[in-house]
């Protein structure tokens, strides 16, 4: 196999930066990840690399880890060369100490010596500085190496090395944006394959398979579960047995994640049929509008809790237009009653994780100190990003409209926010669906930029498509 | 979504039956799996489920345990309803209970219970029969359950129970047999797609892309990860990136899992042009060979081990009228020298895993107590299967032909079995690649019978299919 990287010096600047940020302070370990079993130990999905071990040490290959030490600067790489049984098996692959030198760095040791490494600076009484596990087999080797139970992890978290990582994944280069760029581009043409393909009698993961294909013969995968559904409202549904009927919308909410590990996270939702009808239309138009609202606020310094605000108005006032609605719109959004309509938040940040960085806590990524991030209120609770713009994020703008009965029921029968919904005419949307639109943002030093190539949006460039 | 389970009678009769086998001896536990995380938490893989506790329980769904106990004939389903925020997200789910009813279990508790379920169990000094984990996550599930270490888990299993499972699962029924037939088919059509896509400057990964398409339009998977590459030496390679010239050999193994998880598993292996080489023409033809006598064997009675071995002595015998071997072929295989260019097992069994059973041990489920898996010996410790054949098995059949310039080189320098090897003259094949052919097999009351539809696979249909 081939490894896939940037020059060296990319990861000796990163690693260098980082550095800097903590301080002389310890030792810091970047776990990266192992395979996965789906049904036998030996029966593994798709390698994904964790994303934070990327960024500092570049190597796209199971089983390794690295420690950098913040006092001395000495950084190593631990992991095991392959036996003659391994290259039958898997092939060859260059040696741990190559690897190592492709991203620059010089020491590297056997995987079982990350143990006796932490040990000794725990003895030592020199921090060690971690970031959270999401995969339970992380978490096991933490706690062992840490000499702690499963449970106490987390609270072994190093707060400071969250945000120093944060800090400074969260701004992305050119170098990055332009591979984010390629990640948009390649998911533009997932997206069209799959409004191509769409007809009545099409069965949802017909459009699925498209989308892999395309995703996979640009030497991509998918950087999240398809969502492609005619019930949108359902936001994450991964469910694709339905059939497509005339009149239907299909929700598709798709990105490719390119050999580099960089992603894109578009979402169209179009028409089964040639055209919209009139209320698939009406309500097009009013998610089109609050989007476009909310791009053209993007610049640095604004908050992004107030863009979903704004977005969340301009889309109570187009539910109030239909009757969907009624009062006062910028006191319905003040109240949460548009979260009957729109149950989460506007967008987030984007990068080599489509959730960039999530692993490592939203109030961090998301919000700052100052601004919380709001975790009672419904809506609120579900807007990853809230805090002030700054050149160099990318995230995505994705309002939309969802039509869930389960919640019209229950809200309805609470008498919840009778004063601005309109639950009889409501109640004649029960079918509705969902419509949500998606595109990827660079915030520049002035506004913004939409990454990758354009991707039909308007309802007539849409209805254009499917003719 | 829409749960795909068979008649609820199937799942009552199946736990009657391990019941039986068990007899009144505490209770059983058998574990669900969980989703798992690519790059953060909530960012999770296909959910794969797990195979023993399909088949008993049938239940597609993540976040499941259940226990059976063999005492009283209670049988419980643990696992949580979902909240509004799941439906928002997720959609709706029948109830648990719902679910459980589908599979004609009466009894639920919440997840939590478990634990308790088994301390009382423990407490009462009853026997708890556990399977091996391979997820980490179940693994530290079984520790907390069972009061115990994650190091003792794996001394907690039970055999008993083991092979309970596997002396059941081993005997497909005809429901499981139309099953797999259906995985196999669906496997056809994604080796021709994968077939008629290949031209010279064509990449790998395209190739991927069509297998993934045709499997995901039939509503399935990929039951393990596609081998599709010009370097079929490489048994499981799973790196795509190379281009396809003329003169190259395709190796393609892939395999459908269906709807209700069964799975096919297929090989072929043609030329990138029109026609193979003289060279490549003479090797297809040694391992065809080999594969036709194997398949000639099958049937109640014989031992998996014999045909392996008589599949062996066809290749070392075609081997040596390529002048590639020397030497009395059936001392080269006595001796293993033949595992110099077949390093693997002829085939292994086949059902809801590709390796069926694996992660249960494969000492159980390919022998017997008193056919004892070699373990030392080089080609013979990867043969999965190697037990006395019954009807009712479903099993691979995959002679194959691989050079290996790492293994050639450090045989050589050994003088390793220099009398039954020419290494002048396979120094010459260096390039040469690798050959696999593979079909899937019921054996039948006197024979065996080849399962899905036929798939080209002499020289002239697949040369005709290159055309």
């Amino acid at each position: 196999m081939k490894l896939q990287l940037f020059d060296q010096q990319v990861y000796v600047q990163r690693r260098n930066v980082l550095k800097q940020s903590m301080g002389a302070n310890g030792i810091i370990v970047l776990l990266g990840n192992e395979d996965s079993s789906m049904n036998y130990k030996d029966n593994t999905y798709l390698f994904r690399q964790d994303s934070s071990f990327l960024y500092y040490f570049g190597l796209d290959v199971a089983g390794l880890a690295a420690i950098i030490d913040t006092d001395t600067g000495e950084e190593v790489i631990f992991g095991n060369d392959l036996t003659i049984d391994d290259i039958v098996w898997t092939g060859t692959l260059p040696s741990v100490s190559e690897m190592a030198a492709l991203v620059g760095v010089s020491q590297t040791r056997p995987y079982a010596d990350v143990k006796h490494y932490i040990h000794k600076a725990v003895t030592g009484s020199r921090q060690v500085h971690i970031l959270p596990p999401y995969r339970p087999e992380n978490k096991i080797k933490l706690a062992d190496w840490l000499n702690t139970s499963l449970e106490d992890v987390a609270g072994r978290v190093s707060l400071q090395l969250v945000k120093a990582v944060i800090a400074q994944r969260v701004i992305k280069t050119p170098l990055e944006v332009a591979e984010i760029e390629k990640a948009v581009s390649i998911s533009v043409d997932m997206e069209l394959a799959v409004m191509k393909y769409a007809r009545p009698g099409t069965r949802e993961y017909e459009l699925v398979a498209k989308a892999h294909e395309v995703a996979i013969a640009n030497d991509s995968r998918l950087g999240y579960p398809a969502i492609i559904t005619k019930h949108g409202q359902t936001l994450h549904t991964h469910y694709y047995g339905n059939i497509l009927e005339e009149g239907d919308m299909v929700l598709s909410d798709i990105g490719a994640e390119n050999a580099m590990h960089y992603g894109g996270d578009l979402t169209r939702t179009f028409p089964v049929g040639k055209q919209f009808t009139t209320r698939q239309r009406e309500l097009y138009d009013v998610v089109l509008n609050s989007m476009d609202h909310a791009i053209s606020m993007l610049k640095p310094g604004v908050r992004y809790k107030d863009v979903h605000l704004q977005a969340c108005q301009k889309l109570a006032e187009g539910l109030k237009a239909v009757n969907l609605m009624k009062g006062d719109p910028a006191e319905a959004v003040a109240a949460g009653a548009h979260a009957m309509f729109f149950q989460c938040g506007l967008g987030h940040m984007l990068g080599m994780d489509t959730h960039d960085m999530e692993d490592l806590g939203e109030q961090y990524v998301g919000y700052t100190d100052a601004l919380k991030k709001e975790t009672a209120v419904f809506g609120l609770k579900s807007l990853r990003l809230g805090r002030e713009l700054e050149a160099g994020y990318v995230l995505t703008v994705e309002p939309g409209i969802y039509i869930i009965p389960e919640l019209i029921d229950r809200w309805q029968a609470e008498k919840k926010f009778a004063e601005f919904i309109n639950y009889d005419v409501l109640n004649t949307y029960r079918d509705f669906g969902g419509i949500r639109i998606e595109d990827n943002f660079l915030i520049t030093d002035t506004g913004s930029q939409l990454l990758g190539k354009y991707l039909p949006k308007t309802r007539e460039e849409i209805e254009a498509l499917r003719g």
